[in-house]
């Protein structure tokens, strides 16, 4: 089971009823924190999800709504009794941005392990999670990503046993190995049929619409878009900011077809999202407007 | 009027239903903020201050959730339009760890002027405030508070009148300038009678007893203190982390003897602080207990 939850939904600056734009995933015991606002922490701790398991977090950039909380994140980690090494990626500058933060949390029991994205598009694995990291079009280097469940195919049981391999190789050769059994070798792909789908989370905050996102978020189970401004008056805003306004995200998603669009990260000013949902919904129908601590499990696809 | 709002009353970790502890006074339209670790500002918000007129942050060290509100706090404040300079005092390197965590804040539209403490005890006056700092005993570098409101002494007006002063002459002298008539000079104090019991407030967290807290609280309006831990079999660990024990707390408010002392800074194992507030008023019987946005309004006392 894939757990996502969306612990605040503001932006810019967080508010007594709105936690600023956060997201936490987990999966096989390994949790996966994008962005860590002023706040995130108590979001987490009200969520009732453990700081221990964050193996990985992924900074979309580093304005102080998307990483101010991060000093009192880590400290809390340490207080969890984490030991094992932290892997933080973000764009250019990350390793300064956050030992910068450091200054107040200088000694912690674990390490920091950096990955400063370079690419306009980069791939990597992080615990059992496929990452995408796209860069995106705001006013500094940021980047939107999307969190992959890969899916193995299924194992073809007869075609083993044509092969003549006994039951006890099945189970390497189902977790990808190669085996060896009377002189020759025998490879996964021999024996599994091609990958299944698999799962996938695309988020991003922060940009005006590109041609990637709509490309990243295509075929995702859940994407994660930011809807700053709701009023179609907020266009020269939206621009002028590099945001998008909820008709914008909602024209992304109907581009890019994922199962549901989740808005999230509103202006200050936007205090009833909920009051552009119609409008939203007749471009993109499965628009959700989300709420602080909006939670969903994704499972894979019945067989 | 001297507002005194206590915006959160948590140590170490900020608490879904706990903010950190921070002070915020309110004076003739100047505001000075004690403390700011991550959720003040949202704290604030809740309360309905204005974050503008913040001219002085005294922090008291530099643990992170004594501070790491601020890049978030300034960057707020920038939003509210401030241009006024802003002071901040602290422990020595106050400007190095503001500047490193501005990373994330650089640009503001207001200057930050920095004041370093150097001395064990420093008497400085912001705005309307005359300030004591006074060293404590943590295992870090750190400072308490007195805050003052100054009262200057009744003008006596039969006084004036012996001296034959005309009446438009009064005014400048009250507001303790120094007057020229017919040739000779007069001064404030012979027509203002001594100095009248002004107001103040003194706040200390993260420390162990100390003489210098008793002095200063002496005679404050509210003593604020920490009451970190209830349970006096937590004595070995105030004595390890420099912090004290509610009992502790009480002891000192017994010898300093102010109007009142508010406790705060609760270890965030500290679910039920009201548990202990018995034992402490037998020590010293006008303790509170405080939760987060207690707010006081005091006044000069009557003639």
């Amino acid at each position: 089971m894939f757990d996502v939850c969306l612990l605040g939904t503001g932006g810019m600056m967080p508010l007594p009823y709105r936690w600023l734009t956060a997201l936490l995933l987990r999966f096989g015991g390994s949790q996966v924190l994008i962005d860590c606002g002023e706040g995130t922490q108590i979001a987490m701790k009200k969520k009732g999800w453990s700081f221990k398991p964050i193996d990985t977090i992924l900074l979309t950039h580093f304005h102080a709504d998307h990483v101010s909380g991060l000093p009192g994140l880590l400290l809390t980690m340490g207080n969890a009794e984490r030991t094992e090494p932290l892997h933080i990626y973000g764009p250019k500058g990350v390793e300064h941005v956050v030992n910068s933060l450091r200054v107040i949390a200088p000694e912690l029991p674990f390490s920091i392990i950096f990955h400063e994205l370079i690419e306009k598009e980069e791939h990597f694995q992080s615990g059992p999670y496929m990452v995408t990291a796209f860069r995106v079009n705001h006013n500094v280097n940021c980047y939107g990503y999307s969190i992959a469940i890969p899916r193995a195919g299924r194992f073809d049981a007869s075609r083993a046993k044509e092969l003549g391999l006994p039951v006890q190789l099945w189970n390497p050769l189902q977790k990808g190995n190669d085996v060896e059994y009377e002189g020759s070798i025998y490879t996964s792909d021999m024996v599994m049929g091609p990958p299944r789908r698999g799962l996938k989370v695309t988020y991003c905050t922060d940009t005006r619409p590109t041609r990637e996102i709509v490309k990243a978020a295509s075929g995702a189970d859940i994407f994660i878009c930011e809807g700053m401004y709701g009023d179609d008056d907020k266009d020269a805003k939206a621009i002028e900011h590099k945001h998008m306004t909820i008709r914008e995200a909602a024209m992304i998603a109907k581009e890019a077809d994922p199962k549901t669009m989740w808005l999230t990260h509103y202006s200050p000013s936007l205090n009833h999202p909920e009051d552009y949902l119609d409008d939203a919904r007749k471009i993109f129908p499965r628009t959700t407007m989300s709420r602080d601590g909006r939670t969903a499990v994704l499972k894979f696809d019945e067989d």
